[in-house]
């Protein structure tokens, strides 16, 4: 049986030769880590049809977004702009008294617990998003393999812990574990930096409150719940309701509704005449078994009290099989926004294939209603006609949600430079951070300041001779002449 | 009396005004903000002369300091740099399937709940540099006065208010407030973003605390105790002990110690015979008045207790007068290395004119006599002579602090970019940021990125006409071809 301490202090050994890696030859870790997940590929996703009920070719674009993503932060690695080098150039005339030499960059927070979500067994588990953007940041990884694919877990763990160390990374850079005491062990550790996280609220909230509670706090990046409300105005339905139907299904249904960023709550006007269309277009969507035990029950939970307060639109199927999964299909209740309004408790996230029309009448104030219903989110949808001005709607998202999404639906998190997935409470424990995209890397550094130490005594991306060649930005003495003056 | 709930939602009112403001308006405010501070100086100077005991001439640097600060933050946002806007173009053929047009840049959390510090009046209080961070970043700040200069600080409130207002700023961008118990039912309103606090580890602890336990919790940023370790090697000794001596004890006694940066544990060789230089260089120094009354309270409990375990290099003097505050001269004992090992409770922040001399062997480890002493510190300082390998020393302190400084003193932090005041627990309760220097700004952001929103209604600084003129880096289509091969 492995300890805590075991586990941990592994990792605290690897943290120094990982992280003093040049960034190209951590760049090239991170690639031979793609590379060996590629090689893997068929082994991999059968593992992973056995283990999650997830279908073929869902599972194969998972596992090629996975190995994607490793490339992207490999570029990014090797650019060292994450490193952010700030040089102050010693100053004799600063207004403030003279300035000495002064250089800053970023440097890995060290070991850090990255606990799996069950509906990702590739993109968000043992080598998803948290683990590439805490490995590129330097950080040794431990990961708590989700319960729902524990053998998947094990073969990814053994397959990019054997890559990274022949391509140049210390053992113990990537380690998996099981079990959520372990888990929690490892979360108080002293060794351990930082905690990363995407699951329920419950849990989430509760590894939060134990990284806050240690006697060293620590940075915890939790991705929770969201309901991601969408907001389609009257002259967007009026220019394409089908496509708004068919949109809606296919968000609602893909992945059997068991992703963060499933539209929960859309706002359609009074008289949409949706329902037939939506219907229709859910018809053809084939029973999906969901992932978890816990899942399963959460379900039946939120859709029965929900289609109790409501119409169904759509109400799908959902059966129970003997070893207390969930077999479903895709259900769409509407609820009047008056009625929302008198039992806010009614909003809540149901994880799975599952939706809320939420009918407003022209007389409602849309932001107003939001404002009384819904904390953070991950993404706010708007659905508008041509040139129709809903700036208070997208200020409104941009007030709730980490991404703004118009004319379109927030399912599909692409992995890029600007991309954003994070949001206030309840979506994220800290929201000032993203967990996708290559901004995801930030999470897991913190600077460390230079001064007046010699050239040949600083690391190699603070040096004016730069070896790595990393981007510089320099600050050249004489600048603080304007702060002294009106 | 004003209640928690009236500030906190005049601050809410204020926030998408302020939030709104184009760079160049919210520059100048913070500048018009700095000349009122300048124009009402002497004003200000006399009153935290009266309420601090702090001499003219350091409240005139510090006043200065403020000014400069708020004029270099008003640079800072004028560029625009801040917001880092990253535009990830559409690209229909993006690996993982096309790609929409992103668009992501930072936004104001929103407001801001500032604890100031006792010990500096002006630099961290009222409008120092968590103020003029938030202010900068786009956040209403509402100020918790410290007790040490409740008239000073509703003085500065009034000034800096009048000044911001009349540039443009909303009514309730800054508030002072007054009293603990206020400070923390501010930190728990639901309108409060986030907090700031420079003071006490007990005090710092039991705010992060209150701020994680909310029911929606806020990033809360402490700036709390720190001993600053120094190591002085024997060839430094050997070639400038003179130097060593007159700096360690300028270091100590300005500003009567209370700095958070002041050097408390300064190891030294056995038989450095710095003894005498030190006590030469600490007679001419002035009795001062500690800040605070509690201040005033562990200062003599901690220099008794280190008096005690150690020997007198130079006892100070130390009397308390009729309202409790303590009026001193600096203290320095000395302490063998291995009595420290096996007392290390003896190792604690004692703020006011006192460190201690840590008196090691030759065979001593330093490095790990450090790991075994010390958690995190603001700077740790390494005093090498010329030419000499203390990389392991650098690669410690960079490990265990957010400053490393070679063959210099850790007071003085000046204001600039690459500057990093922060660090490890409990130098801080959130390591990956800084309260000092421009990066500070960032602790009050976070991002929204924007999908496939037409031009015209996209926030100006994400717009393809880019009418605010701010630098937007652009990720190109085509560019994610290299993550698809090996």
């Amino acid at each position: 049986m492995t300890t805590a301490t075991e586990v941990a202090e592994r990792a605290e050994a690897a943290a120094s030769a990982w992280a003093a890696l040049a960034p190209a030859d951590r760049a090239r870790a991170l690639r031979a880590m793609a590379d060996a997940l590629e090689a893997a590929r068929s082994e991999l996703i059968d593992l992973a049809r056995t283990e999650t009920g997830l279908g073929q070719p869902r599972l194969e674009g998972e596992l090629t977004r996975t190995i994607v993503q490793l490339r992207l932060f490999s570029d990014v690695v090797a650019t060292g702009h994450d490193l952010d080098v700030r040089i102050d150039d010693a100053d004799p005339g600063f207004i403030l008294g003279p300035r000495p030499d002064l250089r800053r960059y970023r440097v890995p927070l060290g070991p850090v617990i990255n606990f799996a979500a069950s509906n990702f067994p590739f993109a968000f588990s043992v080598a998803g998003g948290d683990t590439a953007s805490a490995l590129a940041a330097g950080c040794p990884v431990i990961v708590k393999a989700h319960s729902g694919h524990p053998r998947l877990s094990d073969r990814m763990g053994e397959v990019a812990a054997a890559a990274l160390e022949s391509a140049g990374a210390p053992p113990g850079t990537l380690q998996v574990v099981h079990g959520q005491a372990l888990g929690l062990e490892l979360l108080s550790h002293p060794a351990i930096a930082a905690g990363s996280f995407t699951g329920s609220t419950g849990i989430g909230r509760m590894l939060a409150d134990a990284a806050a509670a240690r006697p060293a706090p620590i940075p915890f990046y939790g991705e929770l719940g969201s309901v991601n409300p969408v907001f389609v105005t009257r002259a967007a339905l009026d220019e394409r309701a089908a496509d708004i139907a068919s949109g809606l299904a296919a968000s609602v249904s893909g992945s059997a509704g068991q992703l963060c960023t499933k539209p929960g709550y859309v706002f359609v006007p009074e008289g949409h005449a949706l329902d037939g269309l939506i219907a229709a277009a859910l018809t053809e969507v084939p029973e999906h078994r969901l992932l978890t035990r816990s899942i399963s029950t959460g379900y039946e939970e939120g859709r029965e009290r929900l289609i109790a307060a409501g119409e169904a639109v759509r109400e799908g199927a959902s059966r129970v099989d003997d070893d207390g999964f969930s077999w479903v299909t895709p259900t769409v209740v509407s609820i009047p926004a008056a009625r929302l309004l008198e039992r806010p408790e009614l909003v809540e996230e149901v994880f799975g294939p599952f939706a809320v029309l939420v009918e407003y009448s022209p007389d409602d104030d849309l932001t107003a209603i939001a404002d009384a219903l819904f904390e953070g989110s991950l993404t706010v949808t708007v659905h508008a006609a041509k040139g129709e001005n809903v700036r208070d709607l997208l200020e409104w998202g941009a007030g709730h949600a980490g991404r703004v999404i118009m004319d379109g639906w927030p399912t599909g998190v692409s992995v890029t430079y600007a991309q954003q997935h994070g949001g206030p409470w309840p979506a994220t424990t800290l929201d000032v951070s993203t967990s996708v995209g290559t901004a995801a890397l930030g999470r897991f550094q913190r600077a460390v300041a230079y001064q007046s130490v010699p050239q040949d005594l600083l690391p190699a991306p603070l040096q004016d001779a730069n070896p790595w060649g990393v981007p510089q930005r320099r600050a050249a003495a004489g600048e603080s002449t304007s702060w002294g003056t009106r």
